[in-house]
C-alpha cells in the first residue's frame, strides 16, 4: 500500500470516532442491561417454590446458571430439568427462552436497521427495504411483524409435534407440554429438553427430526434474513425486481454450505466408529441432525461419550463458528468465518480487494472479521487452559464445553454440574459474550482518546 | 475507508505482482530444493551401517524422520539417539543440524537481504547496512562472516560444556563428544541429545542450563538481529548514530518479553503442581529454562508428563509462536505475533495505523500476519482432529506434539515413536513448514491470474 492510502485511513478517523459512538457504545449498553436484566428476574422466577418439583436439588448457582444459560439459549444445564421444575416452572423456562433469544435477537437486528438509516450512506444500506419504511414507526412495525410471524412458527411447530406426540405420550396434556416446549427449545434454539435425554428417544423417529431441524433452522438463519424474505414474497409483483442482500446471501450460504459439510464430516468420522453397523439412513439422519444441531441448537440424537475424540473436536469447531448475526445463534457467526476464508483465499490469489456475488466487500468488514476471529480464539484457547487448570474433568470434555457456551450450542459431554463453582462462572461468561458478540466487547473496552497527530516514519518487518 | 482507498489498493497489482515473483518464488523454490536435497542426503547418510551401533533398531522411516527431523532442527525422534548411533552417526548429525539449521537462516536472510535493496524503496530498507556493502560479494561476504561467528560460538560452547562434562564423563573424549554435540544441539536449537534423557541429568545443574539458555538465545535471536548487532559494535565510533532496524527491535522485545512471560506462567500454573516441595532457586531455573527452551529449542530439564494439563498447554502456546524469523526456529514467529497483538490493541483504541517503536507499521505487513496466523490455526487444529482420529495416544500429547512439530521446538511427551506411518509424515510435513515458515506456503499455491478488470458495488455485511 502506498504512503497516500495510510494517509487516507488517517483522515478517516473523525467518521470512525462517529460510528464507534452511534453503532456500538450506545445499542451495547441496552443490550447488555437487558441482558442482565432479564437474566436476574429469571433466576429469582425459577428460584420460587412454586416453579419446582417436591424435594427437587436446587441452590442459588443453579438458579444463576440456568437463567443465564436460558436467556442466552445455551442450554447446558446444572441439574436435569425434567426432574427439578413443574409444569410452571416449564413455562417460566418458555418465558425465558423467548425474552432471550427472540428479544436479543430483535434488539440487535433494530439497531442494526437504525444504524443503517442514521449513517445515511445508500452503499451501507444493509436490508433491502424502503427507505420509508425505516422511520422509527415503520420499523417497530416491521419487526413486530416478524415477531408474530415467529411466534406462529413456534405455535405451529408446538400443534404439530404435541399432536405427533400423543404417539409416545398417554396422556394428551404432556403430549402438547412437551411438544410446546420442544418447538420453542427447538425454534429459540436453545436446546433445553425435558424428556431427560434429549431427542435420544427419537433417534429413529425421522419425523420428530425433520420438523426440530426445519425450526432450528428458522431459528438460526437470522432476523434479517427473515425481513427480506418477507419481503421477496410481498413485494414479488412490483417493477423493480427485488434483490436479495450480500449479507444475507454470505450468510444463508454459509450457514448451508457448513450443513453440508458437517453431515459429510461427521458421517467420515463415525462411519467406521457410532455408525458401524448401522443403516445407511439412519447414518444420514444421525450425521444430518447432529450437523444442524451443533451450530447453535445442542440437541441430541445421540450420547456424546460415544464419539469418537476426533469428531467431538471437529463438532466444537462447528459450534465455535456458530449460526447466523442477529439470530438465536452464538460463536464467531457465519458471516466472520465466512470473511475470514473468502480473505484467505484472495490474499492466497493475490487480489486486495474482496469479491463475492457480483459485490465487493467493505475492507473494514474484512479487518473487523479478523478481530473478532482473533478475540474469539484467545478468549477460546485461554478458557480451555484456566478450565484444565481448575476442573478435574477430561481436556476434551473441556474443549467440547468451551466450545458448546462460547457458541451457545449447549451440547456437552455431561460435565457442566460437576464443575467447580469457578467453572460455571466462567461458562456464564463464555454464554454471554458468545450470545452478545464478541465484536461488542472490544467496543467498550476502546477508550475515545484522540490518536497523536505527529506522524512517524514506516518502517517493514519480516512476517512469520 | 474509503472509496478512493480501494482504488489505491487496486492500482496496487503490478507491484504486488512483481513482489510475488522476486520476493516469494524463487527464493522459496531455491530454500525447498536445498531442504530436501539435505533431508535425502541425511537420510542416506544415517542409513550407512557405520553411522549406527551394532543391533540397534532401524527403518526407513526412521532415517526419513530423522532426517527431516535435524534438516528442520526440530529435534522429535522415532529413536534414541543414544542407543542408535556410532559416534560417526553423531557426527553426520551434527552436520545435518549446521546445513539445516545454519544453513536455512542463511539463506532466508540472503534473500531478505537481496529483495531489500531488489526492490529499492528507501523506506523498505529492512537492515541497516550500507549500500555499498549491499552488492553480491559484500552480502556473501557479511553472510560469511556471520557464519564464522556462529561457528565460533559453537566452537566456544563446545569447549567450555566439553571441559565441564568433565565432572560427569571419566572418559575426556566422552566429555568432549557430549560437550560438542550439546552445543551444537543448543546454538541450532535443534534440542537433540545423546545423554538418552535430554538435559534431566543436569536438572541440578545451574552452570549447564546457564550456558546452554545462551547458547539457545543466540541461536533463536534471528540473524538480521545479528547482522546489525555486528554493525552497532564496528561502527559505534563513526559520526551518525547508529539506529537498531524496527525488525530487530520488534523480535528481540517480543521474545525477551515471552521469555518472561513463559517463566511466570509456567512458575504459576506449576507452583502447586510439579514445583511443590522445591526450593526457589530450583523451581526459578525449572520454570526459566523450560520457557526459554519451549520456543524452539526443545531440550528440557524434567519429564513433560510430570506437568500438568495447563501447563502442557500453555507450553503449546509457546511453541506455536516459536522464535525470531531468519532464525534457526519455527512457529508462526514472534514479529508475527507481535503484529497480531499490535493490531488488536490499536483496533480496540480505534486506531486504523499500528505505531511501535516512533514507527508506523506498514498496512501489508500487519495483513501479512493475520494470514499467518489464520493459516497457522487451521493447520494446528486440522492436524490434531486428523492425528486424533489416526493415532491411539492421548488427546493432550497430540495438541503438544503438533505444535512442537510446527514449532520446531521437538519437546515431546514420548509418543513419537508410537506413531503411525501416516502420524510420522504428517509430522515430517508440519515441521518442513514450520522451518520454512508460512507465508512461503501460500504464495506457491497462489495463481498468477489477472484480476478482472471490472468491478462490483460495495455492500456491507453485518459481523460477529
Ligand atoms: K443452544
Ligand atoms: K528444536
Amino acid at each position: 500500500m502506498t504512503e497516500e492510502l495510510t494517509e487516507e485511513m488517517r483522515n478517516l478517523k473523525p467518521l470512525h470516532k462517529r460510528r464507534l459512538y452511534k453503532m456500538s457504545l450506545t445499542p451495547f449498553r441496552v443490550l447488555v442491561s437487558y441482558y442482565f436484566l432479564t437474566v436476574g428476574v429469571v433466576a429469582l422466577l425459577l428460584s420460587l417454590p412454586v416453579a419446582r418439583q417436591q424435594g427437587a436439588d436446587w441452590s442459588a448457582m443453579d438458579a444463576i446458571f440456568i437463567a443465564a444459560s436460558s436467556v442466552s439459549v445455551t442450554g447446558l444445564t446444572t441439574v436435569d430439568l425434567s426432574e427439578t421444575f413443574s409444569v410452571t416452572g416449564i413455562f417460566i423456562l418458555i418465558f425465558a427462552l423467548q425474552v432471550g433469544g427472540i428479544g436479543i435477537m430483535t434488539i440487535n437486528t433494530f439497531f442494526w436497521l437504525v444504524f443503517g438509516k442514521k449513517i445515511g450512506l445508500k452503499q451501507r444500506q444493509l436490508i433491502q427495504t424502503d427507505q420509508n419504511q425505516l422511520n422509527l414507526s415503520g420499523l417497530v412495525n416491521l419487526l413486530r411483524q416478524i415477531l408474530y410471524l415467529i411466534i406462529l412458527i413456534e405455535a405451529i411447530g408446538a400443534l404439530v409435534l404435541g399432536t405427533y406426540y400423543m404417539n409416545y405420550f398417554e396422556d394428551p396434556k404432556e403430549a402438547f407440554l412437551q411438544g410446546l416446549f420442544a418447538s420453542v427449545s427447538a425454534t429459540t434454539n436453545a436446546g433445553f429438553d425435558i424428556t431427560g435425554e434429549s431427542l435420544i428417544p427419537f433417534a429413529h423417529d425421522y419425523f420428530v427430526q425433520f420438523v426440530t431441524m426445519i425450526l432450528i433452522i428458522l431459528g438460526a438463519i437470522g432476523f434479517p434474513v427473515w425481513t427480506e424474505v418477507r419481503k421477496f414474497l410481498f413485494y414479488k409483483g412490483t417493477k423493480t425486481r427485488f434483490r436479495f442482500s450480500l449479507f444475507t446471501k454470505i450468510t444463508t450460504a454459509t450457514y448451508f454450505i457448513l450443513l453440508v459439510v458437517g453431515t459429510v464430516v461427521i458421517f467420515s468420522l463415525e462411519f467406521n466408529g457410532f455408525l458401524s453397523g448401522k443403516s445407511w439412513h439412519e447414518s444420514f439422519f444421525y450425521s444430518l441432525f447432529q450437523s444442524t444441531t451443533m451450530r447453535s441448537a445442542g440437541l441430541l440424537t445421540l450420547d456424546m461419550n460415544d464419539l469418537s475424540t476426533s469428531t467431538i473436536l471437529f463438532m466444537s469447531t462447528l459450534m465455535f463458528i456458530g449460526a447466523s448475526p442477529s439470530s438465536v445463534g452464538g460463536g464467531i457467526r457465519t458471516t466472520t468465518f465466512a470473511l475470514n476464508i473468502l480473505f484467505l483465499f484472495h490474499y492466497a490469489r493475490g487480489r486486495r480487494t474482496i469479491k463475492v456475488f457480483k459485490r465487493e466487500i467493505h475492507h473494514d468488514d474484512v479487518i473487523k472479521s479478523l478481530v473478532v476471529l482473533m478475540l474469539a480464539v484467545i478468549l477460546y484457547g485461554s478458557s480451555v487452559v484456566i478450565l484444565s487448570a481448575t476442573e478435574d474433568v477430561s481436556l476434551i470434555s473441556i474443549i467440547f464445553e468451551v466450545a458448546s457456551a462460547f457458541g451457545t450450542c449447549g451440547a456437552s459431554m455431561g460435565i457442566t454440574p460437576d464443575l467447580t463453582i469457578f467453572g460455571k462462572w466462567m461458562l456464564i461468561i463464555l454464554m454471554f459474550i458468545g450470545r452478545i458478540g464478541i465484536l461488542s466487547f472490544l467496543f467498550i473496552m476502546s477508550s475515545n482518546n484522540k490518536a497523536p497527530d505527529f506522524q512517524y516514519p514506516k518502517e517493514r518487518v519480516i512476517i512469520g
